[in-house]
Parts: structure tokens; C-alpha cells; sequence
């Protein structure tokens, strides 16, 4: 993977090196402003050998850097809590915002790598990771994100002769660990894990850097050079839109919003009964998929005044208060609108065996982002693959995932908005922005049917709540949360 | 503790009881209105026996509210992450923003009960955390929340059969765990201990709830009450001003911006000469702090173009990158405003072993909130003792804090606004804020007198770095840090 650019430095006085390098590191300090000027989220994946130099590396190239437009993140292996999240999630909750650097030292591969190497990993659950990594790279990418990923190669005797300079010194003799130790002697081992890995994901949009680690001054030059032509040519490419790829995921068909029946209704006394009958299965199944350590994740979209928070208000009351959230979204903030579209949603998952709800969810993006142009078109074009794509990782994670989308007919939510309005308790439900809406209902229709149609997956599919009676709708949908649980709980045993 | 309303609440009959209930609980789902447009930010702690009903309370409570105004906290033992940071940290990281309520499913109390009994805490270290909650609890109340502590009783027998009737269900049984058969086998040791907690915790501003637990529907029609009456006071009481406590420290004495000396300045060959000291110095020390887990705090302020960001710079040059972090600290995102204003800090603290530099401070408070009225006057008059008090409890926890204020006088600031004006890859630094700033300079030097003079603990004393001289300033703010660590190093031995 060397360059010609690295064959020429490799020849270089030291004079000269030093001289480059001082350049080089210029235009990289005033880089940093053409990254915020041009919102460039930049990801710097240092990986390498134990002692191979990674840590004096980073340090290297922040030396310069502002640190209010960097961070460095030093990963070690994952926290209990850590586990009880898909693998990708603490790296992805690492991610840069726009305009500003990320300096991993070791990430997703160092863990992959070791759990290999251990043997806590099969061949399948190696693909399967590997497999995830790629999408997550891809989206990042697609996403805006410059993702500059570097392995800091040292020989075995380099390797043995730095770590036995850090054990003989008092001061860095307690940095050398089993893991250091362990690679010398297993080296081979190592080195497989190593290169298969990178084969696996060595992509066009973020390919691997191999860099020789044996001199310090060529390691440093080299990744200084690396940044700044990634900085570059991600600035070139963010300027074009991205391939959107085609879905892979097989799809349920789903009906046309109007093809939607809304004419079921249930008396009071019938849906006190049924309530009573699902609260008690769903406080009975709420302590099955805690023991079982299944995870949750209850998405609700709808149109306004549809009745989604009443609806979940009567699922939620027959849980235990300590097992579930209810994660209102609303239009995202500053530091979550500079972030992937996806990452405020990773953020929130649920630990296994808790209940994550969403109030609306992360299909804002093909619905009120793509109308009121809140992103490109490219943007919302592409975000029905990389949702799917994000289900499917929390759904291979051992996930249930149940998505409501809360249907009534127009006249209803007229009707509905009138209600409000006159009753004082909740005049403040009732905003400008829901009548703005109301007019655009045609769009949001369309957007509504191409999003159910798009993103219904085997593993993730849509039910179309029937919500003109709001006591029907809520029987339905506790009935369909039960039936995903019960399913669930039957497939794992 | 109980009251007038408690024993008439007994004599009631189950229909009355149902009605009062009823009643009670369409106040308080109204009374979400009320805190949202009040802006009160509601703690409900709920502590109490195992088994006695807390779950079940707390899913009570929340059935009628909405679920975008609240968030249940189920508190466990702390992760080995969190015992790396203060005892407080992770339930002031849980606290809700304004507007909003959070329920704590036991909080500070449990953990600190349970570490008597297992024998983790010497009197000396529990009158330590008792200290430092009474006063975390004051803050929170001074600072507009309403801090509602509730323990729910019951008696030996109660919790046996309670305990029992879990055991003998298989939906249930996995639920008893070794602390509750614990808390049934020693029930006079944890009686006591609770005992003590409470009394020593029990204040006017948030005073303790002893519930008598026995009969659940008195449970939650009290505690109902207890929160409709308490939200109301609430908003009474935070229509006037809090009272503002007197310094309890000692300070250490400083002299008027005005009579600081800032005639100094090194050479440039005496400074990279010295420069090179230091920095190895620190790259040693820096290891050492790591090695014996030593938290390190160092906070930046200065005026603008004093040259803050230079002297971050040269001070992390010398340190690994895995081990520290900058802050840069701007205005608060809206969630951190809509906390208490040491939210944002207590959530940045460093690891043991790790460095937090914190690029301007906490001291925004008492300075430009102050000024620019951001803040209430007996906000900011209130803050000097906050901070104080902020400081001790992270001295207390073993931390290293280092304050440097960067001063320069009024014709360099001058100088260095036009220097970055005509430097192409300087602009961005300067805005008219900055300009607008300097106008106020008169105003900004007075509040940093009384800031200096207010917050120079013993345990977290102000140093004056001389920054006429960027270079000599950056070699004073550097030997500071080396001192304070070596002398740090030397006291744990």
C-alpha cells in the first residue's frame, strides 16, 4: 500500500525531512479553518501494533491543532455497560461533529482484532462484524465524514526492543501490558487477525493507510501528508452527491395510506376489558425480556393529533417505570444536527432488556426533513437504505423492533385540532406549526407511502395503526407489541 | 413526620380514598402545564426498604404524565467508570432540565446505606458524603429545583411477605437479589443506618418524606399530595431570592488586576531552552498522575487575545493525548442552560488519572453572565460560595485544581485585536463581540477583582499568569502545573 510520495520521502536527508515536515505541518494548522468553514467531520483511526508508536503519533498531530476543534479518544475494551449496547455503538457515539477532528487511538478494529485472537469470536460472528464495520464506514462517508484509517506496522524486533525500553524504565514500565506481551509471543496469531481484517475493509471510501512505523519522523510526515490530501479531496468529493445503493433487504408489502381501512372503533366497557387483559400480558412479558436480556425498540411515527402520546401513555403504564424511556424527538439541536442523521438515535438506544420508545424516530429524515429541505435530496434518497441498513444492525444485535405509524383521515385530525383549541388543558398541544403541516398533508401522504414502502423490512416492519378511534388504535398496538415480544421470547427459547 | 392531612387520610373509607385519589392526580398531570411554563425543574427521590413498592410508585406516578416532561433514573451500583469519577458526579449528570421531572428509583441515599452497612465507608467518609450531599441538595434548591425525598416504610414483616410473595412467582423470583435477603437477615443495622441518613440529610430546603408504606393506595394518594403541594411551594419560593450563604473557606489573599506587575518577558532562546525543561518534566509527571490515579482540573481564563489558547497549547504538547482533554467552553447549549449552571462542568470532569483543561470556566457566571445579566444578581452573588463549594468537593475527591487567570493590560489586548485583524489566518479569531467586550473592560476588571478575591481557596488558589510576555506566561503556567503535581505526588507519597 506504499505511494510513490512515500518511496521519495524514504530517501530524504534528515534535513530535508525536517523541513518538509515543518510545511507540511503548516498547511495542516491552517487546514483546521477550511474544515469549519466547509462543516468537514474528520475521523483519524489510528491502529497499529502495541508500541508501535500510536499514542506519540496522535500526540504529534495535535500539536498544532486548536484543541477546541479536536478530540482525541483512547479506547480501551469495552465497559459491562459498553457490551450491553451493539458493538458499534460507543464508537459511533464518538464521531466528530462537523468542522471538527477525531483522533481514535484504536478503535473498532484493535477490539475486533483481539476478540479474534482470543477466540471470543467465530467465523461468522467475524464476518458478521466485519460486515457492519463496512456499512458504518460507507455511511459515515456518504454522510460527509472524511475517515482516514491508519495501521502503524512495526517489525517483531522493533516491536521487542520498545517494550522492553518502557519496561525498564520506572516511569512507563506499569504502560506494558498482558496484551504487549501477549503479541510478541503470539505474534503470528496477530498478524493473521491483523490482515484479514484490513483486506475486509479496506474500501475505495475508506481505505487503509499501512504505514512503516519503524522511524518516527516518516510515520509522522506521512500521516500529516495523508490529512491533508484527505482533507482535500473529501472537500471535492462533499461537493457531488453520493451513490445511493439499492436495497438489499427483502420487503413486506404495505397498502397506500388510503387503501387504509378506518372504520374499527371499540365501546368503553370493551376496551377496559381488553386494556386490563394486555397490561397484564405486557407487565408479565416486561419481566421475561428483562430476564432475558432482550432489548426494545418501540418506534412511533403518526400524523399530528393521531394520538401517538395517549397511545403511548396506555403501553407504557403497564410496564415497570425502571425498565423503559420514552425518548421524545423533536427537531435536533445544534451538536446533533452536526452529527450523522442517525446519530442521535444511536445514542438512545436501549441497554438489553430495557424499552427504548421513540416519539417519532429517525424517519423524520424521508418526511419532514426531506419536505421542508431540511437535507438534499441525495440525503433523504439515501437514508432509506442506511435506515434499513441501521435496523437490521439492532435487529442482528438480538433487538425486537415494532414501528407504529399512527393513521387517521383528515377530517379527524380536523376535528381533532378543533378539540384542542377549545379545551385549555391542552390549547398548548396545538401549535402554528401543526396547521402548517396540515396544508402540506398531500406531500406528507406521498412521503408517508414511499417511506412504508421502502422501509417495511422481514426484520423491521411497519404496522399501520387504525387511529380515527383511539381506543381501537391502542388495543392494537399493545397487542402487536405482545405479539413481537411473545415471538421473540419463543425464538430464543 | 407525619402530618395533619396523613391521619385524616387514614380514616377514610376505599371509596373515598379512590375519589381523593382520583381527584390528586388530575391536579398533578395539570400541574405539568404549570412546571413547564415556570420553568421548574422537579426531583423526586424515592428511597425505601426493598420491596416496599418503589417501582410500583413510581409507575403510579407517572402514568398521567407526559412522557417528553419526565425520565425515570434507576440507580445501581455505580460501574467502575463512574467510582473513577466524585461520589455526586453521576446523579448531577441525571438531573433534569428545567420544566422537566426526573424520578430517582433511590439515589444517593441507597448507595451510601448500603456502603455503611457492607463496611466501605469510616464515619470520617460518611460525615464527608453526608456533607457533601446537604449540600449538593442546597444548590439544586437554590438554584430553582424542587428536591422531593421520599422513603417509603415498611415494616419486617411487611417486606418478609413481600419478599416472599416475589420468590415464590416465576415472572418474579429473579428479582430478589442478595441485598434484600441481606437487608431481612440485618434489618437493624440497615434501620439504623437509614436512620442516620435521614436525620443528618434532613433540611428545610429539602426535608425527608417518611411514608408509611403498608398499604399502597395511602402510599401514592400522599405522595401525590407531597407533589402537588410541593410543586406549588416551589413556584412560590422561586419568586424570591434565595439566601446567600457566606464564605465558609479560607481565602488566600490577591492583589488588584491593576497591581499586577507585567514587565516580565523571556528571550526566545531562553524559552525554547526552558520550554524543553518543562515539557519533559510534565511528560514524567503526566505519567505519575496516570500511574497513581490522580485527578487533574486546570481552568483558563484571561481576557480575550490574552493568549489562552497559545498556553493550552504549549502545556499539551508535553502531555500523552490519551490522557487529557481541552474544554472549550462557549455560551450553554439550551439543555445546559435549562440546568444548573455547574451541569456543563460536573459532566467534563476528568477520570482519576486523567487531565480536564478547561478553556474558559465556570467562572462565566460571575463574570459575563453577570454582566451581561444572563444570570439574576443573586445568581451570581450566590455563585462565588457555589463554586467554592464545587472545588472542595473535587479537592476532597483527591483532584489537583490549578486556576490561571492570563492578564495583560489594555494596549497589548489592543495590539493583538489589530495584529489578528491583518493576519489572514488570524481573522476568524477576532469578531465584534470581542470588540464589544473591550468596551466593557472597566466593568470586566472589577467583577475579576471579586471573583479573584472571592473564589482563591486554599485548596484551589487563582494564579495570575503575566501574559504581556506570551512566551514568559507560557513558561509560568507551566511550572505552576509542575509544582502543583509534584507537590500532589509528594503528599499521597
Amino acid at each position: 500500500m506504499g505511494d510513490s510520495k512515500t518511496n521519495e520521502i524514504q530517501k530524504l536527508s534528515q534535513d530535508e525531512l525536517k523541513s518538509i515536515l515543518k510545511n507540511t505541518r503548516r498547511t495542516l494548522s491552517a487546514q483546521q479553518q477550511l474544515i469549519k468553514e466547509k462543516h468537514l467531520p474528520v475521523i483519524v483511526l489510528v491502529e497499529g501494533w502495541s508500541a508501535s508508536g500510536k499514542g506519540t503519533l496522535i500526540s504529534y498531530l495535535i500539536r498544532d491543532l486548536d484543541p477546541r476543534f479536536f478530540q482525541v479518544i483512547p479506547v480501551k475494551s469495552p465497559t459491562k455497560e459498553e457490551k450491553r449496547k451493539p458493538f458499534l455503538c460507543r464508537h459511533m457515539t464518538n464521531i466528530p461533529e462537523a468542522g471538527k477532528f477525531v483522533f481514535f487511538d484504536s478503535g473498532w478494529m484493535e477490539e475486533t482484532v483481539f476478540d479474534v485472537v482470543d477466540g471470543h469470536l467465530s467465523e461468522k460472528a467475524l464476518a458478521h462484524r466485519i460486515h457492519d464495520v463496512n456499512i458504518f464506514e460507507r455511511q459515515l462517508v456518504d454522510n460527509g465524514y472524511l475517515v482516514l484509517k491508519i495501521f502503524v506496522d512495526v517489525s517483531k524486533e522493533d516491536q521487542e526492543a520498545r517494550i522492553a525500553k518502557l519496561s525498564d524504565s520506572e516511569d512507563t514500565s506499569w504502560r506494558v501490558n498482558k496484551r504487549d506481551l501477549d503479541q510478541l509471543k503470539h505474534r503470528k496469531k496477530y498478524e493473521k487477525a491483523f490482515s484479514h481484517f484490513i483486506e475486509a475493509t479496506n474500501s475505495v471510501k475508506a481505505p487503509w493507510h499501512v504505514i512503516d512505523g519503524s522511524k518516527k519522523e516518516l510515520v509522522e510526515l506521512q500521516v500529516c501528508h495523508l490529512l491533508v490530501d484527505g482533507i482535500d479531496a473529501a472537500i471535492q468529493r462533499n461537493t457531488l452527491p453520493a451513490d445511493i445503493p439499492e436495497n438489499p433487504f427483502k420487503l413486506v408489502p404495505m397498502p397506500e395510506l388510503k387503501d387504509v381501512p378506518l372504520d374499527k372503533a371499540m365501546t368503553r366497557d370493551e376496551y377496559e376489558k381488553q386494556l386490563q387483559i394486555a397490561q397484564k400480558k405486557l407487565k408479565k412479558l416486561h419481566n421475561r425480556i428483562y430476564n432475558k436480556k432482550i432489548p426494545v425498540i418501540i418506534a412511533y411515527e403518526g400524523w399530528d393529533a393521531a394520538g401517538k402520546g395517549g397511545n403511548i401513555k396506555r403501553l407504557t403504564s403497564a410496564l415497570d417505570a425502571r425498565g423503559f424511556v420514552v425518548n421524545p424527538i423533536a427537531a435536533p439541536d445544534v451538536h446533533e444536527k452536526n452529527r450523522h442523521f442517525l446519530w442521535r438515535f444511536w445514542t438512545r438506544l436501549p441497554k438489553t432488556g430495557h424499552i427504548s420508545i421513540f416519539d417519532r424516530t429517525w424517519y423524520g429524515r424521508v418526511m419532514v426533513e426531506r419536505l421542508e429541505g431540511f437535507c438534499s435530496e441525495n440525503d433523504w434518497k439515501r437514508a432509506y437504505n442506511e435506515i434499513n441498513e441501521f435496523e437490521k444492525n439492532l435487529s442482528d444485535w438480538g433487538a425486537v423492533i415494532v414501528k407504529f405509524w399512527i393513521q387517521i383521515d383528515k377530517d379527524t385530525q380536523l376535528a381533532r385540532f378543533h378539540e384542542r383549541e377549545e379545551n385549555p388543558d391542552k390549547r398548548w398541544k396545538i401549535t402554528d406549526e401543526d396547521w402548517r403541516n396540515r396544508e402540506k398533508w398531500d406531500q406528507y401522504e406521498d412521503a408517508v407511502n414511499e417511506m412504508l414502502q421502502k422501509t417495511s423490512t422481514t426484520f423491521a416492519p411497519w404496522h399501520i395503526i387504525e387511529s380515527n378511534d383511539k381506543l381501537y388504535a391502542r388495543i392494537q398496538a399493545m397487542n402487536i407489541v405482545i405479539d413481537a415480544l411473545e415471538q421473540k421470547i419463543k425464538e430464543i427459547g
